[in-house]
């Protein structure tokens, strides 16, 4: 394999650490879910394991099968709270396919018919709307 | 939920059913793995449960995890079929998440530094590429 050993001063491991503050909206025992601070869609989050993993080539079977049945959780909660139309599910592997924190993460962005997902600005998205979009989703899992 | 039953009908179904042709890489108890006949890199391929399912919205856990196990398996052999730099993995929703065929598939698209994905275009590769890429991720899968 090309790809580099997991380095536990990643961003995602550090939220996980509770060394670096995110808008938490889902937790169990495999899993963490959380808001993309740099939205490209209102209600864009992500799913990260619990256990280290690099990305897709290196997760092991059990992380992989529970992120993605929170990825489902989430999926389900977003398209409520956002009457949302559909959901795009991302998963970037390495620098080349798109890779930025280097810490296994599936992008779940709410779609509506029409709406073009925003392009990556690198800028981070106001905190009143990422706590009020939070708090949307919340509701929406708690609902079930 | 919003979205409508599964639909036998679809393509990926009639695949399944051995009712259209496809270029297989990979078959299990609940997965099939297969070339994207109008890939946006070379070595496209896509994973779809065996059992119906719509999208993320409705399937089972037990064929999300078998999806994504093999997924992984996929991922790994086209890396190593294309001397591949990542990995990026999409998975659509509904036809405002990206959603063509409503049969549950996760896209495989091998990625290399400085190469962007190929625009969808709606025409298919010609069959001699799509053969040969087909073979080599076999032969990638063979090798383990």
């Amino acid at each position: 394999m090309s790809q580099s050993a997991y380095d536990d001063q990643n961003v995602f491991a550090k939220i996980l650490r509770g060394e670096m503050p995110c808008y938490k909206l889902y937790e169990d025992d495999a899993t963490f879910a959380f808001m993309d601070i740099m939205p490209r869609a209102d209600g864009h989050c992500l799913v990260i394991p619990k256990h280290p993993s690099r990305n897709i080539l290196d997760v092991d079977h059990d992380s992989l099968a529970a992120v993605m049945r929170t990825v489902q959780k989430l999926a389900r909660a977003v398209m409520k709270a956002f009457s949302a139309h559909g959901i795009t599910v991302q998963q970037f592997n390495e620098p080349a396919g798109g890779q930025v924190v280097f810490h296994l993460h599936v992008h779940i962005l709410p779609r509506h018919e029409g709406v073009s997902l925003r392009p990556h600005t690198g800028e981070m998205a106001d905190k009143a709307s990422l706590e009020a979009n939070a708090e949307k989703i919340k509701a929406a899992l708690t609902e079930g």
